[in-house]
């Protein structure tokens, strides 16, 4: 019988650590080993270091927390990582994991615009992974290195753009989103700031909307990525009082414009990497078409393949570019641990862990 | 001394009615002296017939409510008549009104598409009210008319793109709209939809957002009105969770592309016909923008100005169109009832009452 | 091989009875034969009726929809009923259906009083169900009976005062509720109405949640029901801005006051019926009791159990009356359909169908 | 013509802080002349300050930011303060202001439970500022003292309980409060926690909601105060999403049972000191009572009387106490400032200021 792979998770107290240490029980392929996160959780059992912050997991519940700088232990206890860092200490410790010999699976942002680090969606860009060996050389790391998960905002819209953008060339993408809750982190939000309310900016997120996809899109040369050319994006980013579930309406211009019914046929018949390898965490249909009129809707859909699938909608012609649709994916699950999963999922098929 | 005019309230039960009501209490030019409502509330005061529905206001409670078809005591009650009617009943009453000699400051969208009946916003296309001696001489009325307001989507962007328009030329505007609960009247949008979701769709909201602004910019030609040509327009419109606000994600593109300084003392210096008429309703500053990064919010700015004035923020290029705000106003005050009082305000002062 | 009971829904494409054909789905005992609901849907498909309402359900979508009236349909295309009528629909056809040789489950209110019909909790009360033979016999119906389920507010405390009851004799029931939208069936609230608010009053039910206990908690005496005597119940019923479940705050009086530790641990060991008969809806823990100090959340803990166990917290001494606690239940689950269906597998298992 | 006195705010930079020193604008008496707040805004404009905790307030912008430690800046720049400090700066500074011949009108609870202390509100207990002679000299203090008022969530029912309780004697009080989330300061809840849900806990408030009130009905016996004997009060404390006004469901018993036209006589004739010396924020009604079967509503009724008003409704026998009722108040201005400000003008006119 085949033993599971030992991982580790860091940051896992947090919102997002929280979820992949309750996402990856029962995991067919990886078992948690080993937890990290701040100074005030260390050295205490991960239930009660989840009671202190208020909140209650139930499950790993007797395994030790350890400090995120403790790495020689993880070393030992685990064969990669999970990061569920902050930026800063993403910046700080992920490097550090790398060099320690372990992979490291990143959701953070620290990384995200290094030349030498794939932004990495299943479906969209798995031959990205040919420049771990590359990343590896450069900075002197033997067994570890560092992959990346894209801002949660952009994969609501990026999913179903990326298989027009193959057959039809896109020009111009202009995406005004409506962010859920979650995307913020705990406590992220006030209530006070939000309830009847809109706020109609996120820091940081108008950037990383215009500038991850011509990553994500691009290839490597000479052993670094090259941003797609010929692409214009412009991102409007808005909080919304949602929990979970990030809504974009889109208006793209191609190229070459297509039929709806072309477009709904590649969306429809839409597969990448995940689904041909039959990855453990991969949705069956990854992007979801809905008929109804007033859909997708975060509360109706954000849950479509266990929050593994992009729900997509009202697909019709735009009077300023070509065509325009709404677009719905769960930020919290598919943007964030359930995604950083299915990318370790890649990665162990892909014989890179 | 000078007597007020007497005023009519048709719809008056109705959510825009009661503001009318409320509104209209203490005005300098107008008095309520007509009620008239629904079968089911006629014959009853107004307190009972409010009581009924489980609403209490507070004002005008003794006055009597007509059924909507009692236009004989309209016509002896009152100098013209604000129209608060759904859309079926606007179709079939708002003309008979009119041609009894009432003038119709209407809010229902019956009318708007009439080649002779102007969409009037007291900044924009004051010079429209030219076109009534016209309607009425093709309809055969000799006082009565019909003038009605916008939808009250489409005010928010609107109101800062038009002086851009008239000094720079716009060419494609793409909006993408987060609108109100109360757009959507009373009981309208059901709790279990909304909480904790965003509704992307509003029956034939985008329709109007894409082709309204296109008679407001236009002339008069020949007695009918034709639309401004050579503007591309496409309006995304959400539901979202917030009671009173619509909020406007904009990119424009001009014929000729004007600097940020440019458009700020534009916005800064812009006033139209009810400021320079000083009339009782108008906001002093109609638009107004915040330097803020996270403004404007339906919560903190939708009562600026009495909820007269447009809010703006944001202002930053496009890298898609040419430039990017944001925008807001009260759709139940500017973009209803206060908006439909401004615009008898204008009629009166112009001298069509 | 066993066959499956034949099922229909009345009342089929409200809110409740879309929850019924849905939980049905892949029930090892009943499975859904014929549907009916109001005139409008009657004559389509299932499908076609749900589109029609802007619902979207998935399952059943090709059963016909019969017009209530359509009995003798009902007849012959099925075993027994679930009833998810509203209250003057229920007062007239589920009267008819017993007639008609049905049994009928019923959701609604409009039989609770029947001093021969039971207001049936599993847990609670199954030697209620002793009178069916009565109600046959007094009203002359050969296979048909109603059975209803009680108040949906009233689940959440009384479930945990049953045993408590048993032990210690209950004296005085104060309990404040904050009820669930979904608890006013759909559109039901208003958004305007609740969103950044509380609205302190619910039609009826706080003379439900006053009477409705002591039918539950008495006996049968000459084939009638007799209300529990010598206890005292106030209600305060609120609603809330909360999607699902009904949380209650609840101070109790005893004839005799147990101890902390004797409550925990009969609320610990409370089995009913539906537990010892491993009926297939039933929960395995139908009190769960939570140590933190802020818990039950709706949010948090509406699902427990599939959303049939309630949920139990913060128990402490009462300065006023005995003791103290919070309690939640799902509303929609246990205190609609899935209490419904549980009801049935009772009387399936105790040779009632 | 009369100068106005100087009046410092503690904490000015916080959400009650803040509107203290917007609602002091254009006070009659008091004019802000002292600003202090923590470390971080210290030093700065208040303008800057207030921008860098991203608010914005548009009033006293230049005025400089204090280090809560510049006592002696306080003592020569006004003549009381109002505080509105947290508790543990409450506990180590409002000691240190009155010291320094500074009164101290304060919403913190660090001195509640002082027993030289009052915990005023001026229509019910005025009576009790006769200890201020006593603070002062059991602790050496010439001109300072300390004032306080009490915890936001008992004023929705102490308010309408004490005329009762004057007339009739009140002998038990059971009160569950649905508390607004303004009353967790600023950012306080977390918006994830309280969408879509209740939290049946808030900490300390109910230990405060069962003791201050007793003290409050309390008197002063040789130079300190005695609680009220022979009331009993349990309190359950909830938060519900809604942004301003605390709700309570009270039932009461009391030791001569009053009729409802005698209660409702009681509240509608209601006036205390505040009243009675036309205290410029004082509510002219200070009890509202509404007929209307569902209110109050904290949406609808939370401003009567600029926020200062209680308003009750829903008065009814209950069936284990005598009566009950709804009751509500508005935290944040009735509940925090503006009955600090009124507690200052209640001093003032007392001649303790």
């Amino acid at each position: 019988m085949r033993t599971k792979l030992r991982v580790g998770v860091l940051g896992a107290t947090g919102m997002v650590g929280q979820h992949y240490v309750r996402l990856l029980q029962n995991h067919p392929w990886f078992e948690v080993s080993y937890l990290a996160a701040s100074r005030e959780s260390a050295g205490k059992s991960y239930a009660e270091a989840l009671a202190e912050k208020g909140c209650s997991s139930g499950v790993m519940l007797t395994l030790p927390v350890h400090r995120i700088d403790e790495i020689a232990a993880a070393s030992s206890e685990c064969d990669f990582v999970f990061s569920a860092l902050g930026p800063e200490a993403a910046l700080e410790y992920e490097r550090q994991y790398a060099a320690a010999g372990l992979p490291v699976v990143s959701n953070a942002s620290a990384h995200r615009n290094d030349p030498d680090v794939p932004v990495l969606i299943g479906e969209i860009n798995p031959e990205h992974l040919a420049i771990i060996p590359e990343q590896q050389k450069k900075r002197g790391w033997k067994k570890g290195f560092i992959v990346v998960k894209p801002n949660c905002s952009l994969q609501s819209y990026l999913f179903p753009l990326y298989p027009l953008h193959r057959a039809f060339g896109i020009k111009k993408i202009l995406v005004t989103t409506m962010q859920a809750l979650s995307g913020a982190g705990y406590p992220g939000v006030s209530s006070l700031d939000i309830l009847d309310n809109v706020i109609p900016y996120i820091g940081g997120e108008e950037e990383k909307s215009e500038t991850e996809p011509l990553k994500i899109l691009g290839q490597i040369e000479n052993g670094r990525f090259v941003h797609a050319s010929g692409i214009s994006i412009s991102a409007h980013c808005n909080r919304v009082p949602v929990a979970d579930g990030h809504t974009a309406c889109v208006s793209v211009e191609f190229a070459s414009k297509p039929t709806g019914e072309e477009i709904l046929r590649i969306w429809r018949e839409f597969r990448g990497a995940p689904q041909e390898l039959g990855l453990p965490s991969a949705p069956l249909q990854p992007i979801v078409y809905r008929e109804e009129k007033d859909r997708p809707q975060p509360k109706l859909d954000r849950h479509t393949e266990n929050g593994m699938a992009v729900t997509v909608g009202r697909l019709r012609d735009c009077p300023v570019l070509d065509i325009r649709f709404v677009a719905l994916s769960h930020n919290a699950l598919r943007g964030a641990a359930s995604g950083g999963i299915l990318n370790a999922e890649l990665l162990f098929r892909k014989n890179y862990l």
